[in-house]
């Protein structure tokens, strides 16, 4: 056994010899950035030995420039312990945890700004909270009047309310005899919906009807938010979020996937995680607001269906492959002890339904905030993440579909991608040959986040740096350009301004990898138009989400051929969709109810099975696609 | 401490001087015959002190005979112990676990004889088992068809079956994927109802239809009967019955409320004792008819409100209290791992709902298994306990009342009186001035049950061996008679023929006390049908239900006028209608809801409150009734 100890954090850990660092980190609990599941091709997981003897090849130095490997950089997932250890995790393999900046990284704000043009009729209106808790005065006993302490309660909630019929769970029930009669026959019963009936999660002494918090929590791949909300008055008390800590297990859903699937019990550490991340955000709210998380009886998640089955521990194995069959796209109402979610025990679990294994709850959310399902106009609802998915459709119908766009928009593969965390670029212009950047927090930049880089392959097309198929074009003395490994390198920031000391760049690979990406969910979205028979002009807005922070371009959006061509006018950035669908289910049973309809009625079509796509992908992977037809406005 | 050792079974025990050898039994895990609850009152608590000393007082020897105190009895709820001893349990403190003879004792097949003119559109004669499983063969998943898991599942079941929305548990649903892939997409899936929802309770590979188990439990007093019957089939498999455990702890149901209400933790170990009663007779049914427990998905159970109460733990203490409110009369489903029951954990435990504190689920699955709510004849159910209830109506009303009559019918409070198993008098006739009796069981006589003592009641009242206020009187020289501590006996079975070696006898206060209960519930009949305005000719059929054994004489128990003077041919012996009546519901979810209406539609009269019933109850106590004019037929 070996000793490894993780540096800065100073974490250790006995390992048999022949462990790679990345296991150790992992049974360490350790992050170490990882975005291909640790089969060496990625190149995120870059760590420092400092001292000690490893067993390395040249899988271990793969990726690595010369100086990296001269500086003892070796890649964690194909390094092996050979002795004790010191590793170093530099700052671009590590995630820093709690300096996510919430009203930066993650845009939970925005989706506010959405108008819905909704009628007070419309039940999708009702506020009608998942759990809610009502106040009861029972009248005592008598000889005249001697019905049951359940029959007197059901009675006085039937006044109180407009729900016929009750159920009461067992341990409520128990002590409910000795409840009343200590309390004056006065009682909160918290109700949750459950299909016709209410049922009666618990009976508190007296009046504590202000004390019902619910919680909406926005399971991303990469980002874990939640928004705590006073369920009597629908206010948002507070937002927090983290990131997802099955990062450590892959840093996209399919690597999580093979490690969930990969041996036996590989599915619990993941689904620990997302348990870990949300009790994390609820102590930290709870402790922040001061709120008893005993008083949270209610939780409402919404995640792309593998992080719903990962959070649920449902196998989630034959997502990924063909025919692509999930265990389930609607999720039974849970309770919080059966998950060890740490709210109250009998409190409420749900998961908004999705529609099929690549368009999940997420996305059904992202519908409904949108209120796309209520009008007549149809309107399209655009994610971009590690899928892009589309859904496009009316109050009538709905259809869907989704595109392996990979994470290039979330940082992920791209040299110094970046989440939308402090010190990411989120703004890029190159005005009179000068690159000037706009980064997230104080302080210096890390690397780029997704609304940087498409900032930055819009400003190099526009300056003519590239060209249509995204090959850089410069002429030697441009310092500017580097060549360094090989590679042709656009230096977005110098050195001294950032916070590892070497410059940020942009490299052709990186670039070849964003093209590929927009190309996807451009093809996407104009292979659904087709398949529906629609023309972009019918479409009356684009919804886009995705977790490009808070500020996004939409004119470069279009301009680099990620967006359709239309006017500025009907493309609405729209944030965290999905958290804002979670929270409006949370506040409304008819909304719950509703997304589940919208589930089952949506159409999804796989792409993989339609032809036109590819011919569609082909044709967008170009600046800003290859029919300029489609792009009018685009004037570089 | 002191070693305490009960004889002859062995058990022994540590406990601190000054603690009750009837506490001391309790803890031992050892039965005490004990009616009044450790008041020192009954007298049914004799033990002999074979070694050892103990602290006595005149308590402890008040109900003794001259010769017993002689012996070494005492009372062992009113004697401490002061050193080690050895405690003799003689046989008529005993209870003889396993000697219950069922063919007797507990009469479940007799209700089969009740033949109900239902039509068969009638709801309750649809064949619908609580639990149902579902044999499915899906269709494997393919490009064109890529519907979920669950979606699949709910699909098939829709085919299946009539039902339209499911659900299903977390657990249930987390093994799906690989349950399903492991096994060629044939699966069998258990349904239990619940609302207008069928819940999925567990998803088993390939076709187990078959193997699908109920469980109906008749959780009385005195006695717990439980049927074993397959669910497919409706088939009763077999029949096991014990004495309920919790007559450790007092032998009536008002002395058990004292134990459970008396101290903090008292409900726990009644609680425990019917659990461990239910769990014992599933062991020894599944053992014999080789079924696996894990098997058997639902159990219905039917008692009073307070065995219902302690069965899921609810606190019983406001049961005995005027107003008389239970926590509830309608119990919720309850998972069969909430309670410890040791079938299928996910199994669904179901009991029988009561009308209230003194009319509870026993009787709603009395009047269930006698039709009375199925038809427009008016008919009425009594059931002789240690309450006598009774109903009255048809499907339009239905009314119900109790009355305190005691256990005396059940041999409580008898000197010589014992429940209806091995050893027992169950019949008796004197004629030509000899006793001749019929006993359950081969061997010598221990006592007389129910049945035995009208016969007794009767047969001295034609023999003109009692007057009408039920007291003996004799020729000095008649030698049936004897006078023993200063009390009048006579003489049923002579010390030779017994397993005792005394005689057993009937006194002239056992004869006070069964006049006494045989009055309350003819009161309570007569105070009913006045209330509702019927004359007994208006009754249909008078069903009539009760522990007596197999064995009830109509004519002798309307001869002492326990019950009206109408025609024979109207009035019904239906034995353990309780438990015919579970499993009723048991095997329909139409009749279970049902049940629930009744329930509900019951007015329960409080007799308490009743003016009348006190007059009636005077008049009644005389043999047959100081109003001749009511028993005309009865012509001693």
């Amino acid at each position: 056994m070996f000793k490894v100890t993780f540096l800065p954090e100073g974490k250790e850990i006995e390992v048999e010899g022949g462990t790679t660092l990345m296991e150790a980190a992992q049974s360490a609990g350790v992050h170490i950035n990882n975005l291909c599941g640790g089969k060496g091709v990625c190149g995120r997981c870059r760590v420092k030995v400092a001292n000690g003897r490893i067993r390395a090849d040249k899988h271990s130095i793969s990726l690595l420039s010369k100086e990296e490997i001269l500086e003892g950089y070796v890649l964690a997932c194909q390094t092996k312990a050979d002795s004790d250890l010191e590793v170093l995790i530099p700052a671009e393999s590590r995630l820093e945890e709690g300096q996510i900046l919430m009203e930066c990284s993650v845009d939970y704000s925005a989706p506010e700004r959405i108008a819905l043009h909704r009628l007070p009729s419309d039940p999708m209106c009702l506020y009608e909270p998942l759990t809610q808790k009502v106040y009861l005065e029972l009248k005592k006993p008598s000889p005249e009047d001697n019905a049951s302490d359940m029959d007197r309660i059901t009675r006085e909630l039937r006044k109180k309310t407009q729900y016929r019929d009750f159920e009461i769970s067992l341990r409520c029930l128990q002590g409910l005899a000795l409840k009343l009669r200590n309390n004056d026959w006065t009682a909160t019963a918290t109700l949750a919906r459950h299909g016709d009936l209410r049922r009666i999660l618990q009976i508190e002494p007296g009046d504590t009807t202000e004390k019902n918090y619910g919680l909406a929590v926005d399971v991303g791949t990469t980002t874990v938010v939640a928004q705590l909300i006073h369920l009597k008055s629908g206010n948002v008390l507070g937002v927090a979020g983290s990131h997802n800590l099955q990062a450590r297990f892959g840093e996209d859903v399919i690597s999580r996937m093979i490690y969930a699937c990969g041996k036996e019990g590989g599915l619990h550490p993941l689904h620990q995680a997302i348990i870990e991340n949300i009790n994390h955000l609820i102590k930290s709210l709870s402790t922040e607001k001061g709120v008893n998380p005993l008083d949270i009886t209610a939780v409402v998640a919404s995640g792309n269906t593998t992080m719903s089955h990962m959070l649920l521990s449902l196998i989630p194995c034959s997502i990924r492959v063909d025919p692509y069959v999930p265990t389930a796209n609607t999720y039974p109402q849970v309770r919080a002890r059966e998950l060890g979610i740490d709210i109250h025990p009998e409190g409420i679990v749900e998961l908004v339904p999705g529609v099929a294994s690549y368009v999940g709850g997420d996305i059904v959310a992202g519908i409904i905030a949108c209120g796309m399902a209520d009008r007549p106009e149809v309107r399209a609802l655009i994610d971009v993440g590690t899928n892009g998915e589309i859904a496009v459709g009316n109050n009538e119908w709905m259809v869907c579909c989704s595109a392996s766009a990979g994470p290039a928009f979330e940082g992920g593969g791209i040299k110094h991608g970046m989440r939308a965390t402090r010190g990411a670029i989120e703004k890029l212009v190159i005005s009179d040959g000068q690159v000037q950047y706009k980064s997230i927090g104080k302080g210096k930049v890390k690397g780029i986040c997704g609304s940087g880089l498409i900032d930055v392959l819009y400003e190099l097309a526009r300056n003519y740096l590239i060209d249509g198929e995204g090959k850089f074009h410069f002429s030697p003395q441009d310092k500017r350009f580097v060549e360094k490994d090989g590679e042709i390198q656009f230096t977005l920031a110098p050195a001294d301004e950032t916070e590892t000391g070497h410059e940020i760049v942009i490299t052709q690979p990186d670039i070849s990898h964003l093209i590929r990406s927009k190309g996807a969910v451009y093809a996407a979205i104009k292979s659904l138009m087709d398949y529906v028979g629609l023309k972009f002009e019918a479409i009356e807005t684009f919804f886009v989400a995705g977790g490009f922070g808070s500020y996004l371009d939409i004119p470069k959006a279009v301009g680099i051929g990620l967006l359709p061509d239309i006017e500025r006018a009907r493309i609405q950035f729209v944030g965290n969709s999905s958290l804002m669908g979670a929270r409006m289910c949370l506040l409304s049973t008819h909304t719950m109810e509703r997304a589940a309809q919208i589930a089952k009625g949506t159409t999804n079509i796989e792409l993989t099975n339609y032809q036109q796509f590819m011919d569609e992908y082909v044709a967008a992977m170009f600046l800003p696609h290859t029919d300029r037809r489609l792009f009018p406005s685009v004037n570089y």
